[in-house]
């Protein structure tokens, strides 16, 4: 039996959680969730973001299903340090995996580009790089003052990361992977992508490679996103590069994203890529399609690979049959797609 | 009299730079040129990118009109980093303006964005951040590899480039400025940032000011650039979000660059946001419209509004007369730019 822990967090985050648990039960009846309160509330309450003793319990489920964090009321950086970031670092999520799909009944922004043509995945390193948190601020607040952020890249966080990469786009149609980096500026980090990028792709022989630099790659995901299949970049720039795939998709309404320790030695993360949107929360408008393809992520990594592929394909179907216009009620997407299963 | 010196460079560089001489000439007949073979074919006969008797000379000018740099034959960073960075650290470039506007007669990837609808300026900071060059790699080639990428961020550095953005939009209709980093993540520089606005924006009452994580803004760029008046970022950022600008507005072929040093002690340079372009190369079908718009902005920084403005009014007549689909000529173009002067 399967054992989640669930993080609604804060905003529409336990809106949209509580319908990937409804899809969740209609495919994988008797799973166990626990709950776990975190978020803005917590903090405000306890001054704490991630108590030991839970962060202990997390360790002992198979998997995270998390909603939404993030409030005005906390300064930034403090939860998403302190919870999103830490469960990347601590349970070695490595593999950041974040899909991006032209679904029916989505509109792209960009003219011409038709339902179907956009299907990548961008593979983004998850516990390295500008994220690491290394840096410093000395002479605060005078003409002197000089802050700095470390970019840390290892040949084994670079290497496994590529390798995944790799792994999933030889399973995939195009078995094609675009490194991006910005090698001609950050040329000590970039020269161990491409070298690691270079060694990884020699086991692969069947895959195709291009590498391409974070500004050109970040102009063709606007005129060009069909050209990409597997992207595979480091923390940062896949942070950028997946919003911005996100948008070419119609918004962050469908995506998806996975912290992933594929070794599933720790529990692994499912989250929407969208915030927690405190603008409408509580209001039962928000859109759960984005969680419950989460939730799918999920059962692709338990290993439930058909009822992953069940459950996208009855998102999917959902959205393609939504009347355009027609408002949005969060539990009647959640009950129809559980009742599609 | 001004003094330009014009760094034609590798590729579609030195066509392009031919017609904006063309042009500048037809507004400021009198107008000295002196032109320098940097690039590609240098470094390979020479071994050498900027040598130091020629970075003495191009100091002694108002300004450098640059084409293009770069070419597949030459390594990642080379030429990138001995010329184009060099300039922009050692002239003390430190405002790198990039204007990104949908004129008429361009289309926009975008459906239902109209000409005239966006109209932005990011003023990116150019001789700071991950730019510097601090950083380096240990045990290369073992398992045990690190690379390393430091961002330096000083109060002096960032100040100035804020105060410029500022001024900026003084001057323009909307007034309102854009900080973008990603304060949530990179805490420390982002918090050196986010204090350094607020300090210079309590100087411009009459400035709007608002701020977004450059995942945000980079998603924004796409689903609703009409929003942006005036962006201020740091040197990595803005070369991203300058470059997804461009794509929006129809890409690269109107995207005019200045790298600017606004106290004129050293010279600034002017060029086109495209590259070489070595597949086109030397065919004579190479679009000169940014080298001449970046033309443009070098006249303006010499002070020269109103030729400035009238070159820029050419270029955008000579784009909206275009036959769609009709074959480009790079010196008619010129031609017909010069001569509606
Ligand atoms: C909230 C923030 C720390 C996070 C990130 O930058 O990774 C978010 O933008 C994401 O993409 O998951
Ligand atoms: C060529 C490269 C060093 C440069 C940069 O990254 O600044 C270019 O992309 C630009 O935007 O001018």
């Amino acid at each position: 039996m399967a054992r989640i822990a669930v993080v609604g967090g804060d905003g529409i985050g336990t809106e949209v959680t509580a319908q990937a648990r409804k899809v969740i039960d209609a495919v994988l009846p008797g799973t166990e969730y626990q709950e776990y309160d975190l978020g803005a509330r917590l903090y405000h309450r306890t001054g704490e973001v991630l108590p030991s003793s839970v962060q202990d319990e997390l360790a002992g489920h198979d998997a995270i299903l998390l909603g939404a964090i993030g409030d005005p009321s906390v300064p930034p950086g403090v939860l998403e340090r302190g919870l999103l970031l830490k469960l990347r670092f601590d349970f070695d999520q490595y593999v950041n995996l974040r899909p991006s799909k032209l679904w029916p009944g989505t509109t792209s922004p960009l003219s011409g580009v038709k339902a179907g043509e956009i299907d990548m995945v961008v593979v983004r390193e998850g516990t390295e790089g500008l994220y690491v948190g290394a840096g410093g601020v000395l002479h605060k607040n005078t003409p002197a003052e000089i802050a700095t952020e470390e970019s840390l890249n290892t040949r084994h966080g670079v290497e496994r990361v590529i390798r995944d990469a790799f792994a999933r786009a030889q399973r995939r149609d195009r078995r094609h992977v675009t490194l991006v980096h910005k090698t001609n500026v950050l040329t000590h980090a970039g020269n161990l992508w491409s070298r690691a990028f270079a060694a990884v792709a020699a086991e692969f022989p069947e895959v195709t490679t291009e590498y391409q630099h974070i500004d050109a790659a970040s102009m063709f995901m606007v005129s060009n996103p069909q050209r990409f299949d597997v992207v595979v970049t480091d923390n940062l720039f896949g942070d950028i590069l997946t919003d911005i795939a996100a948008a070419v998709t119609g918004g962050i309404g469908m995506a998806a994203s996975g912290s992933v320790n594929p070794e599933r030695k720790y529990p692994s993360t499912f989250e929407p890529v969208h915030g927690s949107a405190p603008d409408i929360a509580g209001k039962g408008i928000a859109d759960p399609a984005a969680a419950i393809l989460s939730a799918a992520l999920l059962l692709e990594h338990l290993g439930r690979l058909d009822e992953a592929r069940r459950v996208t394909e009855a998102v999917a179907a959902e959205v393609a049959s939504r009347a355009p216009g027609a408002p949005l009620r969060t539990a009647e997407v959640g009950d129809r797609v559980a009742s599609a299963l």
